[in-house]
């Protein structure tokens, strides 16, 4: 048993209710509910959304929208003009992407992005999978959204530290920055020299590159990057992810991809991306003043205090640590600040199951350090829960005062 | 030359401006316009939405379906209850599907669906990748969806008829009826015997089986069946699929696939299919006598009328045939009536290349039988596309008179 002021019951995970960002329907959490944060579903943002009104929503009539088809002359037939200049709008106004002269490419979140671009990067393949590399802790999903089709054209190898191109040959690596699951910022970490045979290809996961997460340093300029509409508004529900794209022929394969794997994304959901957007980039663009009711600044904000409360916890109990940040100058805030990351990469001070531990401490669900290629040790937690999903984990974690044999 | 009323110029296809049922904007369609009529796009049933006005409407909100999740406790997380239970609603109103006791997977188009079935069936995966046929003329997509990856578990292995089980072991059977491209019922054409070693699995495509393209013979009662918001109302920029599957596990694996694949189906999307559906539903629900104005009767007359003309055309120049159906008694209808497909399977009497020649001759674009696995003869055009267009395509249809050498 691990040391708590509070003995919750043995109830089996299977047999005891769940709340997260989602499931949780009342106004306070029980003791006896796990607490789910382990995806990162972000419902932090909701209550803007909410709070918006009628500016946000979106009507379609019965007879919108009904084509497969949006522009045949488009490098992505299936991108509805309205997405894609919002898009455009939404960067130029953030500052975090170049998009001047690039393609957009729109996916069924960043996750069928992602395999899009290992397709386009691919095909038509060769004798051999090409290997597709990370450096850990890496995303926990890559693995598997790599592996399950067994492609010959791809094939998941693992650390991107660790990875031997002499042995094995051409590679794609993917560079998640700031980095999921442990917000720091990342650069390409195989070595890659103008006079080397072996060929490298990069993917930049740029999902987390937001003001709310982390300070915007300069537009990111690389060949294929991608974003999505779940982690920058907080709009998971919808699906909408896009990658910008510098070559006309590899963002014409990843449409081909979005093409067979699902005849396109729903332009329903694209206006309602569009539509979102445009509510962003119209608050900034007639408020020249800082405004704290400006979406940015109003989740910059929450993230802050959300981070502050933790670092509190954390920094008493003595278990666990979180990761420092260094200050950086923010081009879109035009101040100094911390990242502030959608997850906490917490690690134990001993070498115990963290994911273990806390579960059966305090009923939290996190996700173990083992999936992100690293550490039982370690442990991720959402950051973008529900308020009182938020508190109540603060409020459990605070309760922890030691790790006895077994936990 | 072909032998036609007039002279069209012969602009190339990439130079001349195309008229499909969405890109096409104007009252009329100038002679010099290509017909689009290769895709199945839906544009048809658009005016018939158009009508109802504000009924359809859906309005959704800034804060509305931002999670993940739907509910953790169903097979498939992401699946929104409305959607889920206007689907079974809309099965039962129709009676072309059984779908009690059967579990719903919601996915991004039928598309992304065949594919979670092939890996529902097929994962984890032996040393050989299975076999998957579907007798010819086969849908054109499936060997590209197939085989766009070069997965290890499964591969396309063409006509169902031409399957040798002996020499090829296990494999998987598509059935689509009716069937795109011939617009024929389908059952499964491999042979299986209770006492055979190698196994056959099936899954059915159900695309088509609607009243307004063919009789409701019956409901369907299949293993894994699957149908599509595109073409059962014509919503096809939504992006809407649904399975009906009877195997709790393999309806599991089919969520987990779609998990991999697109983390989730668009809420917005899977809420405007269940507005629509449930509208379609009250009507026949308030409505107990036959009325012409209700969505199946308006758009079976509406085919009728297309068919009816298009063999009146087809029967004056003696170049093409198209394909004979039995009347059936439809459940739905309470009448007797013959099929009529969604697309035209015109073949042409001599042995020609249909797709150039119709192309060269009247400036309509079909898909040539060789993607369906059959001969350049055949011809498939799409009999869904606008009223504007598909009076253009009979009317330019009409003036060929012969076949001459070089067409």
């Amino acid at each position: 048993m691990c040391g708590t002021d509070q003995n919750p019951n043995s109830a089996s995970a299977n047999k005891t209710p769940t709340a997260n960002g989602n499931g949780f329907r009342g106004s306070s959490v029980s003791p006896d509910t796990v607490l789910n944060l382990e995806q990162g579903d972000p419902t932090v943002f909701e209550p803007y959304w909410k709070k918006m009104g009628d500016k946000c929503s979106l009507v379609i009539s019965g007879g919108q929208w009904m084509s497969y088809v949006s522009d045949f002359t488009n490098v992505c037939f299936f991108l509805e003009p309205q997405f894609e200049d919002a898009v455009r709008r939404l960067h130029r106004t953030v500052g975090n992407a170049v998009v001047d002269g690039r393609h957009i490419v729109v996916g069924t979140g960043s996750t069928q992005l992602y395999q899009a671009a290992l397709y386009a990067l691919t095909s038509p393949g060769g004798a051999e999978p090409i290997s597709v590399v990370s450096a850990a802790p890496y995303y926990s999903s890559y693995p598997d959204e790599t592996d399950y089709l067994r492609s010959g054209l791809y094939r998941w190898a693992g650390d991107a530290y660790a990875f031997d191109k002499k042995e094995h040959g051409d590679y794609i690596e993917v560079v998640n920055t700031p980095n999921n699951p442990d917000g720091t910022n990342r650069k390409a970490v195989v070595r890659n020299r103008p006079d080397d045979q072996v060929k490298g290809k990069l993917i930049h996961d740029l999902a987390y590159y937001w003001p709310q997460y982390t300070p915007i340093t300069a537009p990111v300029d690389e060949d294929i990057m991608y974003f999505t509409f779940s982690k920058s508004t907080g709009h998971a529900g919808s699906r909408i992810g896009w990658a910008i794209v510098k070559d006309k022929e590899i963002a014409k394969k990843m449409a081909k991809f979005v093409e067979l794997s699902s005849l396109g994304v729903s332009k329903d959901s694209q206006h309602r991306a569009a539509k979102i957007m445009g509510v962003i980039c119209d608050g900034y663009q007639n408020c020249k003043a800082k405004n704290p009711e400006l979406f940015f600044e109003q989740c910059q904000n929450l993230m802050t205090q959300r981070w502050k409360r933790l670092r509190e916890v954390v920094n008493r109990n003595e278990i666990f640590s979180l990761p420092k940040y260094q200050e950086e100058y923010c081009l879109f805030s035009g101040g100094l600040y911390e990242p502030q990351p959608a997850f906490a990469w917490l690690k134990c001070k001993e070498d115990i199951d963290a994911e273990k531990f806390i579960r059966g401490c305090i009923k939290v669900q996190g996700r173990t350090g083992r999936k992100f290629g690293t550490d039982q040790k370690y442990l991720r937690i959402s950051m973008l829960s529900k308020d009182e999903v938020f508190d109540q984990f603060l409020e459990r974690l605070s309760t922890i005062k030691a790790i006895s044999n077994g936990y």
